[in-house]
């Protein structure tokens, strides 16, 4: 048996460098390692790459410094609205929720409706019924309510109506970058040891955002894709340009119809196409032969990488 | 200024060809026309392809005769759960709705949020508050009662029974396919003189649905998609398959980085890809000089075009 290089990657979201000093800055380095870890351990243990982006992502999801499951940012209605989607790229299966507002781990949710539904994507209510049937675990309200998060909820209130009241136009939601933090929606890809790619990717989606906003993160395409005959793929950035660009399957038509690297395909639709359409973000990118590439146009993004020695490298 | 060969072309679903008699079967024909005329009128106007192809669905979802709109199949719950989308290729903006229960014309809703608010796409009760601020029109859950939708949702769930006792399996949503009728989402591609392309879909999903399931059409790169540098594509079929071949986007694709041919492309996807994943369904596809493919797997698909001559031609 050919052992492929098993190797997993994640992103924590891109946008502007959070300078919310040295304890921060620790905690989120230790979370990406951590979800790096939690990956890893699957891989090693001969488990399927659909397996170690799931369990990758739930670590980011259950910590409280990215916008995703815990750290969820708020919607303009003061709720949490989550979105999530997995693509295993050996079987071409995936499973996705939207707008789900009581599920701790949305990107388990996904999984369930992909092994478990004839269905690919359910939102809303719909999505959380299908989900609790299954087993997923819920979660209060509460449980996404995090003090930095409301006080982003609160200033994206307040220099929307400032800026309203300045010039008059109508303003896209609220911009965190602007704010000095991240986007920090999280996503994983992976290879397994059978040489299998995977692709997962869970958002509490924009600051403020409007109620029954769907992003780029839980379309097929969008900002999750995997295929074994291309690449896997999980986007972060401002969605709606990355849902019109269709950014993560654009990257693997690139990689299978161009044969350009899996680090050519991602420059030319993050650095080029994206920046051209007026959007900001990031993708990571893995192939079959272990390549990956982690590209974004934006100051910063929260990544990170480990390969078969087991050991987490994280940048931001 | 060069004049562009105004064209457009509608689907009305692919799948069994429906033996309803005579008289439906020239109703549908009738109804197919005049979408294609409502279409054709904007074009001859010099208006915008984005309009055209929200002219012609919206003329579609009006019909009783097609799963879109008033003819809209019933959910598991005897509700009906809407979604359309419509991108526009000069500009790759695009706007849809999904999962929406009162709005009479999802398609125009699917406008309003592409041309009105920073999002893309809303789902449920947000997009319904979304468009009936921006002034779409409501309708009574009643409205989308019709006999012929109740008895086919009737028949679904008694079939589902009756194989589930029999196999012991888990079924897909409700299959009408087998029940002698179509799948009947409505879709348009356009180009207007300026050479511009634009397209539109619309459905009321599978009989018997899940609800909160969302199918291909309203997500942009499965079941539509635009770009005047390759395609417009609307798509119909098991939504499923459908979403995870990223369908709409890998027939562009293959058109802007192989350099096939738009009839190549679309048998590429809808001959070989589909069906090699089990999928069943069509689409229609046109490029900028004019070029128009529709592709079909199943037995039958409703379809028309109309040219710069304006006369309907119409086929299943």
């Amino acid at each position: 048996m050919t052992c492929h290089p098993v190797t997993l990657a994640i992103h924590g979201g891109a946008g502007a460098i959070a300078r919310d000093g040295p304890a921060r800055e620790a905690a989120r380095h230790a979370d990406l390692a951590a979800a790096l870890r939690a990956g890893h351990a699957v891989l090693a243990g001969a488990g399927a790459a659909v397996d170690a982006v799931v369990a990758a992502v739930t670590a980011l999801e259950d910590s409280p410094l990215f916008n995703a499951g815990r750290g969820a940012v708020f919607t303009q209605a003061g709720t949490h609205e989550l979105d999530a989607a997995v693509m295993d790229g050996a079987t071409g299966r995936a499973g996705a929720v939207a707008g789900v507002t009581n599920l701790k781990n949305p990107v388990s949710a996904a999984l369930l409706v992909m092994r478990n539904s004839p269905c690919v994507m359910l939102c809303g209510r719909g999505a959380e019924r299908f989900a609790a049937e299954h087993g997923a675990e819920i979660a209060d309200p509460a449980y996404f309510f995090t003090d930095e998060r409301y006080a982003q909820f609160e200033r994206a209130r307040k220099r929307r109506r400032i800026e309203l009241d300045h010039d008059g136009a109508a303003r896209g939601p609220g911009n965190d970058a602007e704010d000095g933090t991240v986007y920090g929606t999280v996503g994983a890809v992976a290879l397994d040891r059978a040489g299998n790619l995977a692709a997962a990717t869970s958002t509490g989606g924009l600051t403020n955002k409007r109620v029954g906003r769907i992003g780029d993160s839980p379309i097929i395409g969008a900002g999750t894709y995997a295929d074994n005959a291309s690449v896997a793929v999980s986007a972060t950035g401002v969605g709606e340009v990355f849902i019109r660009a269709v950014v993560a399957h654009d990257i693997a038509a690139l990689v299978r119809y161009r044969s350009v690297s899996a680090q050519q395909a991602a420059e030319e639709v993050i650095l080029r196409k994206i920046p051209a359409a007026g959007g900001r973000g990031g993708a990571i990118v893995l192939d079959r032969s272990g390549n990956l590439a982690m590209v974004f146009n934006t100051e910063g993004m929260c990544r990170g990488a480990i390969r078969a020695d087991g050991n987490p490298e994280v940048a931001i």
